[in-house]
């Protein structure tokens, strides 16, 4: 069951912008996130929720999209998310926040997927503009935006080819190809 | 479904030792990470996976277990874990793993729950005792251990109090309560 919805949760980025995710929802997938691990169970994470489309549009506009894709500046207005829950760490719970937004980001995912939705765990975020846009307090430091709508491409895995490149590709059919590591490369012993 | 999933995965310290957990199986989830989320698709993390009680016996005695119970050193033998999957970060691919080991730990934590299996993300390791130990190659940090194994432990999940204290506990009859901050504390806005 569990491997069925981690192949479906693959990283979308074109989205049907105008599929609506209510707040109420955008909660119930945090609430995933508040009962996954954290390191030495302290919880730093803080959350940031966003489904209102001017928020979006302020989130929306310190996002980098999918690096290796050079042509593509990132989805056009109607492809843009429905959705976005900012991920801060809190650092007056702690200086260093590990893997904890990983694992978060993960149960988010996995929860959107489940319900029909997807989307991208986003780094390249411009973080002092974002700051700025949405007051985020000093206090918080930004480590990931999770953008999620409803799914509008197609997305499939391939696998790394001799040549050992990973870089996605889109062919012109507008399908996004994602080379992946095998299995015997990854496990060394 | 997946809400339930995650509800059950908790961390568990305590184990029925004599299940055994097969390679295949660690590999099976090893393949759910494959299949998850990696900054710039890098997938820059590597495993090695331990399901035979040498192996074991050496993994658990590079860990430090449950730091806020002071009286207990860790799981006694025939509670300790079945198997093990340690993640490393390969410094060949990339020389920072952002979140990637979190990801991938939610996934084979999720997928280990899935099948009546549980664990613990352990990242109190004694780094350069486990990299002799098991001649981990020093192109290879050391990020995450994940302790596997059939659970012999009952977890619940408590609101944090008024004080705000986030430490875990077991009381007189064993079982381990671990306080989880609110949803209204954790969403700011």
């Amino acid at each position: 069951m569990i491997k069925d919805l981690i192949t479906k949760n693959r990283t979308y980025r074109r989205f049907h912008q105008e599929f609506e995710i209510r707040h109420e929802t955008l909660r119930e997938l945090v609430g995933l996130a508040r009962l996954s691990a954290s390191a030495a169970n302290l919880q730093p994470l803080k959350y940031i929720l966003s489904c209102d489309s001017q928020r979006n549009a302020l989130i929306f506009s310190c996002l980098a999209w999918a690096g290796y894709l050079k042509d593509w500046p990132g989805p056009c207005e109607g492809e843009r998310p429905s959705a976005y829950i900012i991920i801060l760490g809190d650092t007056k719970i702690s200086q260093s926040f590990g893997c904890d937004h990983g694992i978060a980001a993960q149960s988010i995912l996995m929860g959107a997927r489940d319900r029909g939705l997807g989307g991208c765990m986003i780094g390249s975020v411009r973080r002092e503009q974002l700051r700025k846009d949405l007051d985020v307090p000093s206090r918080y430091e930004i480590l990931l935006v999770l953008a999620l709508g409803k799914p509008k491409e197609t997305v499939v895995i391939e696998a790394v080819g001799p040549n050992g490149d990973i870089k996605y590709w889109r062919d012109s059919e507008g399908i996004h190809h994602v080379p992946k590591r095998s299995l015997d490369e990854i496990i060394i012993s």
